[in-house]
């Protein structure tokens, strides 16, 4: 069959339209018919070459949900006409000693959708089954695309950076990673502070659950109420780090998910005197993924998202390059 | 009673006799005869005022071992003639979150027994009992003091970064710090790789139970066997921590216990990637001092020590900051 895609046919290109063919699926393979995709930084990233790992034509699209219409011989966990999402991650080897204890997002073959394959701006997608995962029924559409790459982010960074309950948790920045940070942190119990530069921000956060929005203005960077536990960096801007680390309390950790350019400079100082820690992940495993799409849907965690047509592809990325979406943009074919 | 002790009287200067009156006996204080002291690198940065909270006359040793003499009206876990040692804390509030936790050494009051009082340089010391651990009987006077100092450094960084068996550790540096960590990791059952610029030393590591043992010429750092859980840095230098990222496995830890001067440049593409974690920690809380003392004893871990009396001073002073001490000097009054 022919997938009907938009695709950038070089290095910063606009989208454009661009059909390719799918053979028969391999046993273990899922086709979905898309009903909608989100779109990440990493996919403009992507389409700008930035990580020197994209291929042309280039498919974006790694926050897609959709119906699958036909299973690869070997499939047994998906039936045709389950609702499934994919995220980032398209296959990993699943013998590795990550992929054995399900870290498959740090197995050295993990293999993206859109970095070694065409992605989810298409009427079609093809991942590994083992990669699609069923959105419980009380998750929408339209909310479950974000969820699967922003919101396994920010959820499993959480997690590493041992995020229980009775935490206090600071999340730098409120924007596509930052807003769903603040729900999963205070809806699983923990008291958490917003580090924001702008006003409405700080409101927006507070009405997702924030107990504390702290405005920062002229690189000044308030007190907390008292000293953080976890803070959880979701903006890709170069800070203060050395006045976050101050802002943790003993054996906290500053964790990143939004990635600054350049090298981190950091004071040694207050990790050994505090015991801290500074750390980073990516995505997460699909043990995580299924629990954080079971706690989004038990909790109401949801992603503020604005919806555009496929056809308003090129507007859409142009708005998330300015980063004037609130908060995620999805795309529905 | 007049301590008969040896004092600087300012910053960098040669330690000369000085003499100090002890009055009546706090309520949970004790009175210990010393019979040996080492001399650890933070004992010359104080003499130093490296850290500008030296007190002059400033009696340094916080490694020091004795036997209890006399003990304050409160104090029921120790008895007169008991042999204790004594590390870098002489006391805490004990009532603040750390302290109630088993961390008493990141207490905001925490107290040092050289920054805030006089030190084991001396036939007798006054700290806060609680602070005096019982020495297990198969652990020679001598080898006690490094142990309570150096040892719980090493033993607790490697805790934190998640020692526990059967893991893959390498240790930056075969000195006073890391001549015990290599001990304390083999013989808790873990694969120890070292990195040295020594020949010496790594055949030193070697008998010492390190499994290989790594020579860095020229700047170049070997690749282990594979790559490692936990990289304890015991180094005061400031090395290629991008390369030695490069050797850490997928959530493995660069843990810091030696401390290079300036800031720390760290790439963070691996720390997201790999889901790595930087950190540091300062000796132990009460609990692991305890637990360390009786590993020690239990499966054999001795620093090894060249002895001075306490006359010689100076010149054992002289040899640590020449870094010519294999590997721990300690004192005898």
């Amino acid at each position: 069959m022919q997938v009907q895609a938009m695709a950038a046919r070089a290095a910063h290109a606009e989208l454009t339209p661009w059909s390719y063919s799918i053979g028969e699926l391999g046993p273990y393979a899922c086709l979905i018919r898309v009903f909608a995709c989100g779109i990440c930084h990493s996919d403009v990233h992507m389409i700008d070459n930035d990580w020197t790992i994209s291929n042309f034509p280039l498919v974006p699209g790694h926050e897609a949900v959709g119906e699958i219409v036909e299973l690869g011989s070997q499939v047994r966990h998906l039936e045709v006409g389950d609702r499934v999402g994919v995220g980032w991650q398209r296959s990993a080897c699943l013998t590795c000693p990550e992929c054995l204890r399900g870290a498959e997002n740090l197995c050295e073959d993990n293999k993206g959708v859109i970095s070694d394959g065409y992605g989810g701006f298409a009427d079609y997608l093809v991942v590994d089954s083992r990669f699609a995962f069923r959105i419980p029924s009380g998750i929408e559409t339209s909310l479950a695309g974000p969820l699967l790459c922003g919101g396994i982010t920010v959820y499993s960074g959480l997690v590493h950076a041992g995020m229980t309950s009775g935490k206090r948790i600071g999340i730098i920045g409120v924007g596509g990673l930052g807003h769903m940070a603040v729900q999963f942190a205070s809806k699983l119990g923990n008291h958490v502070t917003v580090f924001t530069t702008s006003d409405d921000k700080a409101e927006f956060a507070t009405r997702l659950g924030a107990h504390d929005a702290l405005v920062c203005r002229d690189g000044e960077i308030p007190e907390p109420q008292r000293k953080l536990d976890i803070l959880l960096n979701t903006a890709p801007a170069n800070l203060d780090w050395e006045r976050y680390l101050d802002l943790l309390a003993p054996d906290g950790a500053l964790h990143f998910v939004g990635v600054p350019a350049g090298k981190l400079k950091l004071p040694l100082t207050p990790l050994l005197t505090k015991r801290l820690r500074v750390m980073g992940s990516p995505i997460g495993g699909r043990g995580e993924i299924a629990k954080m799409l079971e706690i989004a849907d038990t909790f109401g965690i949801e992603p503020v998202v604005e919806t555009f047509a496929l056809s308003e592809v090129n507007e859409a990325l142009q708005r998330v390059r300015e980063n004037s979406v609130r908060y995620r943009a999805v795309l529905f074919p």
